[in-house]
Formats: C-alpha cells, sequence, structure tokens
C-alpha cells in the first residue's frame, strides 16, 4: 500500500514537466482529507480513490472519422496523455475505461504499447451516461469475477482532458469526502442564451451568475452508484450532468471547485493543434548539450550554453558523466558536438543510452549531432559520407521515436554565426 | 457604390484561402436580404452596412501582458487578422474599432503597417458595452464632424474572432433586418449550471435546451442605439449581450443563427496556438514549384509535383511565365529549382516579383532555392560560397516577411530521396 499523504510519496514527478502542487501544499490538503474521514487516523488512512473515464464518443464535433479521443498528438493518441495524467497520481489505484466494442482491441494496443498500468476496459453504452454507469458497476462488489475492489472515493474525468493536474485531482476528491460529491468550474466563455421555439432569443442568463461545469469530478462511490441505480432511463439517454444527478436522486449538493483553464475539453480540431502546440512548448523547455571532454568543446559548448539559456529554462552542459541522471530526469533535447572523433562516437553513445532508457515510448526525444570538421585537412567526400551514415542512423532510430539530425560545421574556424545556425535549429 | 447582390461582386476573394459561401448560395441569400427591405427594388438595392469591433479588452484571462488582440500570430497581431476578414467583404462599408487611448498609437500603426481599408478609430469605454455605444455613437448622424454616415445595419464582432466568415455576416445581417436584430450562437460545449452562494451546486441547466451567444451579431441601427441610449449605467457596466439590451429596451426578439466551429473567440493562450496552427494550415495548402525550361528540370519538377500532390490539394509547376498570376491568386509557398544556373538567377527574379506583388505584407511567403550541382565538376569552395550568398538573400529578405531558404544538392547524380528530403522540408 502506498503511502498518505501524497505529498511524501516519493518520485515527485513521474509525468513529465506537468506542473502539480508539491510539497506542503500537498501535504496540507491531504491532511484535511484523512481529517475527514470518520474514524480515520490524522496523516496515515488513505481513501481507496478509483477513476472511471467514459471513451465512447464518435467525435463527431471533430468532423474526423476518428472518435477524438483517439486522435495523435505527436503520433500518440491523445486519451494515453490523459491515462498518463491519472497513472502519475499515486493514490489513484484503479482506472476503468470505457470504450465501444468496436474500439476495444484498439484500446488494448495503446495500453500495452504505451505501458500504462492500473487500467482495467469495460464497454461503453450509447451515452456518456450510460458507460460511466458500466465503468462504476466493474468498480461495485456485487460483480462476479471482477479483480477490482469497490473505492471510498471514485474521480469521474473525460479521455479528452488530458491536461489535469494532481492538485485540482486531490481538491475534488477531498471535498467529495467532505460533501459526497464535487465537480471542477469554469468562468463562462460565452453569455447563454435560451432560444424559443420558433429559433429566436427568449431570454439570456446573467453571465456572472453561471459556470461552466468541467471535469474531473469526484463523488463517495455509494452516492453516485445510488444516484445511477435510481435515475431514469431518460436520464440516462439525454443526460450529460453527474452532479446533477447526485443531486436529484441523493440530494447531494455537490461543491464546485475553481480549476484552471488547462482542464478544457478537446472537442473541435482547433483544439488539437492547441494541445499539440502545449505539449510541444512543456517537452522543449529543457536541452542538454553533450560535449567530449576537449578544451575546445568546452569553450564551444558554454558558448551554445549561453545562446541557448537566452531562449528556455533549462540548458545543461554535460560531458557525459551525468547523462543518464539527465534522461532520468525526462529530458527530450539534445545537443551532441562532436569536435575531436570523426565516428560520431558521442552521438552513438547518447543514442544507446536512449534506447535503453525507454524514454521515447511518451513523447519523441530530438537529437542534433553537430561536426566540427577542419576544412582545410579533410577531404570532402570522406564528410560527405560520414552525414550520409547520420542518415542511415536517424532512419534506424526514428523507429524507436527517436529524431537524429546531423549537422556538419565545415569551415576552416567556426565562428557566432555557426552556434547561432544551431540555435535556430534546435526551434525549428 | 459597389454592386448588389455581392454574389456578383468582382474577385471572389480578397483575403486567402478564407472559406465563404460564394456563387449561387450567396446570390440566393442576397436576394432574400433585398426582398425583405420595403421598396427596395429586388436585387438592386445595398443596404447600407457597417461594423463596430470593440477592442478596449486588458487580456487578463491570457495571462501575458499583451491585450490578446494585439497578440502577435505569425509576427502580425489578432486584430488584423480580423480587420482583413471583415474588409475583405465588400457590402461591408465602414469598420469602427474601440480601442483604448493608450493603445490609439499601436493601433494606428498596425492599420497602416498592413494597409486595411475604411477603419475609423474611437476610444473604448471601460466596459465591453460603453466600447460598443461609443463605436455606435460615431456612426449616428447627430455626431458632428463625423466622416462616417448612419448605416441602416449594424454588425458588432469580436476583435478576437479572426476566422468570420462571409456567409455567417450575411446571414445575420440579412435576419438582422427582417427581425431588427440577430446574432451567431454554437451548441454549449459544457453544461451550463449555478453556483448557490456557499459554493456548492444550486441547479443545472439542460444543456439541448440552451446555447453560447458567439459573434457576429448584426441589427437594424436605429434598434441597437436606440437599446443603448435607453439602458441603465448597471447594464453599461455589467452586462455582457448586446441581443439582451434590443429585447429589453426594444422588445426585438433577435433570430438566432447556427454558427460554424470557427467563430470561437480567443480566450487562452491556446487559443493562440490553435489560431497559429489553423492559419499556418490554410496558407500552406498551395505550393508552387518554378522551374528553368529546360528538359532535366521539367523532369524533377513533375517527379517533385507528384511527391507534393501526396499531401497538398494545389501544387502548380511553372516555368516562370505565369508566376504573375498565380502570385495573384495569393500562392505562399514556392519550391525554386535551379539546375543549369550557378547564379541562383530564377530565385532572385521570383523574389523581385514577389516583393514587387507585396504579398508577403499580411503572411510569411516561404522560397526554398534548390540547387543542383555537379559534385564532380565543380570546386565545393566556391559552392559553399553560393550557399553563403544565399545565407545573405535570406536576411535580406526576412525583412520583408520573405522566408528563402537554400538546400544544395551536390551529389553526382540526384535520387528520389533527394526529392524526399525537399518535400520534407517544405513540411517542416
Amino acid at each position: 500500500m502506498e503511502s498518505w499523504p501524497p505529498g511524501g510519496s516519493g518520485p515527485a514527478e513521474a509525468g513529465p514537466r506537468l506542473r502539480g502542487l508539491r510539497g506542503a501544499d500537498l501535504a496540507a490538503s491531504a491532511s484535511l482529507l484523512s481529517g475527514a474521514g470518520a474514524g480515520a487516523e490524522a496523516g496515515c488512512s488513505a481513501p481507496a480513490v478509483a477513476a472511471v473515464l467514459p471513451a465512447g464518443g464518435s467525435g463527431e464535433r471533430m468532423g474526423v472519422p476518428t472518435p477524438k479521443q483517439f486522435c495523435p498528438i505527436l503520433e500518440r493518441p491523445l486519451i494515453s496523455y490523459t491515462l498518463q495524467a491519472l497513472e502519475r497520481v499515486s493514490w489513484i489505484k484503479d482506472i476503468v475505461v470505457a470504450v465501444t466494442g468496436e474500439n476495444m482491441e484498439a484500446m488494448k494496443c495503446i495500453i500495452q504499447r504505451y505501458q500504462h498500468k492500473g487500467i482495467s476496459l469495460v464497454e461503453s453504452g450509447v451515452t456518456r451516461h450510460r458507460s460511466i454507469f458500466n465503468g462504476l458497476k466493474a468498480l461495485a462488489e456485487d460483480q462476479p469475477n471482477c479483480r477490482l475492489s469497490k473505492p471510498e472515493v471514485v474521480i469521474i474525468h473525460d479521455a479528452v482532458r488530458p491536461f489535469v493536474e494532481e492538485d485540482v485531482l486531490l481538491k475534488v476528491v477531498t471535498a467529495a469526502k467532505e460533501h459526497g460529491a464535487a465537480g471542477a468550474i469554469r468562468p463562462l466563455v460565452s453569455t447563454v442564451i435560451s432560444p424559443s421555439v420558433d429559433g429566436c432569443l427568449d431570454h439570456s442568463l446573467e453571465r456572472a451568475r453561471h459556470r461552466a461545469s468541467e471535469m474531473p469530478q469526484a463523488f463517495l462511490f455509494d452516492v453516485i452508484y445510488e444516484a445511477y441505480q435510481q435515475c431514469s432511463d431518460y436520464d440516462l439517454e439525454f443526460g450529460t450532468e453527474c452532479l446533477h444527478l447526485a443531486l436529484k436522486y441523493c440530494h447531494i449538493k455537490a461543491k464546485l471547485i475553481e480549476g484552471s483553464p488547462d482542464l478544457w475539453k478537446v472537442t473541435y480540431k482547433r483544439d488539437l493543434y492547441a494541445a499539440e502546440s502545449i505539449i510541444k512548448e512543456r517537452i522543449s523547455q529543457q536541452i542538454c548539450v553533450v560535449m567530449d571532454a576537449k578544451e575546445d568543446e568546452e569553450h564551444v559548448g558554454h558558448r551554445l550554453e549561453e545562446m541557448l539559456k537566452n531562449e528556455l529554462n533549462h540548458v545543461k552542459v554535460t560531458s557525459g558523466r551525468d547523462l543518464q541522471q539527465i534522461i532520468l530526469e525526462q529530458c527530450y533535447n539534445f545537443v551532441c558536438v562532436n569536435v575531436m572523433t570523426s565516428d560520431f562516437e558521442e552521438t552513438q553513445k547518447l543514442l544507446n543510452m536512449l534506447e535503453e532508457s525507454n524514454l521515447s515510448i511518451l513523447y519523441p526525444v530530438v537529437v542534433i549531432s553537430v561536426q566540427f570538421l577542419d576544412y582545410e585537412s579533410v577531404p570532402f567526400g570522406q564528410k560527405m559520407e560520414n552525414l550520409m551514415q547520420i542518415r542511415e542512423f536517424a532512419k534506424e532510430v526514428k523507429k524507436t521515436n527517436i529524431l537524429l539530425y546531423g549537422l556538419l560545421v565545415y569551415y576552416p574556424q567556426w565562428e557566432t554565426g555557426l552556434l547561432k545556425a544551431i540555435v535556430d535549429l534546435v526551434f525549428s
């Protein structure tokens, strides 16, 4: 069993560079959560938390044939990012995903390929509510042959909200334990109106008095399961709001939690563009320059470091000794500078370490291999062969999601302009 | 005075590749509009239409210091895209933009730099409603020293909705002429809820019965001006909805028009990412390969054309004769292949034509200059100098928003792999 409160639970971030509430703040929220449970020993009783992800949608609003939860972002399906965001939260024990029978095999492949853990699959229903109900049934103890156990609190989230943070998950779980139900909300972006039957304005709602109901939501399991068991077929067919079911059938007024803009739902094609840009921005904030330990290279490396620091938050220069640690810390961008060697030895070493680390399973890793060559003493033809060689490397490692670029700096004397060219390449 | 209905009004698209309702459909909608005007001669009486754009917002939700309407997308401020979308509609006579005194000079610079026409500036108020009211006052005939004349119909749009199409503008104007007021709506993405004072759920709204009120909206000028003149200070301070004012003060029930997803409002940083991707996608759909008229080149050109056609909708190959026409049709991407010449003559010619055309004022133009060189007969040093020369060109033309890339194919015999490299470069 993992320790509770979650603030003290091992490595802070399993997922790459996704911000989360950490340390003191998290511990404070967690002890609030423990204190709220009747008879719980403060600071050590972890509530059993599971999550249900309805993922049976057809994505018709996206205007593309692939359901949006399976649309690729940097070649990985959207739902895998959402699973990653949930599974890196150590105190979520089980994640139940509801998918259509048609997509069941595809979903199994995604789980295997991206090495997701603790995921159970159930068949989705024809509506969102029916899919969630199927997920809850799988968690309820009264199901035969089920490896899952009934949680105290269940999170309901959307497969198409990949940027959910640990802090908001903790807040809704804490509030659900106290109030029975809780959900994230956001201010309305547009005014909401009610049309009359003839397609004209009947009335408009005061924007300040209303909120958009977003995800995640959390419930005491018994509350939401009871609500789903009691609710009508009409609710299951046409309803959209779990908080409403808890209110209508269990008289539980959900606590509303202000969420961050990150909670938005990927709905339209433009949202896929936005998600891709956000992910790219996050994984490109850190870069590592690898040098072999010779004098001039250090010089090149540190000047390159200075230039990169103007653009990026985290720039590291290493001679290779602490490379393993840097890879463990999930750096996805490398510039490998070879001054003295002509056979890409350093680059090869880096590529081997990257392949062993499995770092590139979740995100593409970019490696720029730079070779400085003496224009006057090295014959051109030989160097062209070197470049062709790196093209072959590149083809090979691309299969493992490593993008290798070769840059041959063939010049009597390298100059600042060339370093600038490397910086430009990093940002292209 | 420009002709009406707008379906027959000269060049179809002044703006680049922004889809719009054209030809027969547009003419049909337009004659509907003409028919609705009392006493109008069908098919020839154009209603006077103006637009008001409130642009006084501070962009606090974006989390960046620049107000969102001035945030750059491909280095051009967002509001310039919105102005472009409105000014390419020939039947909108005047556009009034309300900006803060602080941003007045910046706005003048934007209008000048991007050569916007028919724009008038007024000072914005402290709220959106007050800014719109200031815009309407400038259009009302009772203002002294005003070059603007009172329109029959006024469109109200947001500076941060750059993708508005002519068809939806025509639909709201047509409906406003008939009903007095009209506005675009969209289905709700999230359920809307009403919180109680203690931050818990009071009730949730049935999603199917409500809509998000979007922009553009349009009004008979006299209706909306009357509404603004009569409305209370409370409305002007806290209200968000023009349709509501028309209903409350003039008893006009606005006609609601289903809009496309493109109408969304750039609100958060992710929306800027999305907008940039959408614009990039639009301007990169068309590419032109320029060859000089020698035998082998034709061969290279047509193989390149085939490969590009797998990825792009519009690929043209020209030997340069119809280049002027292609530039006029607003193609933003060029591959210039020089096989026989060694001095980038073709590229230089293309660059001159582009600079004369002013094509790059609104969007960056990308030119990839490819030079095939005989590996065995041309000395390497000389060719390096050529590459350096194109770097100098590139620096020069970048000032006019033309992005020039040089590609030296230095090989005894070019092969398909190298063409693939050009295709890759096009998409990078």
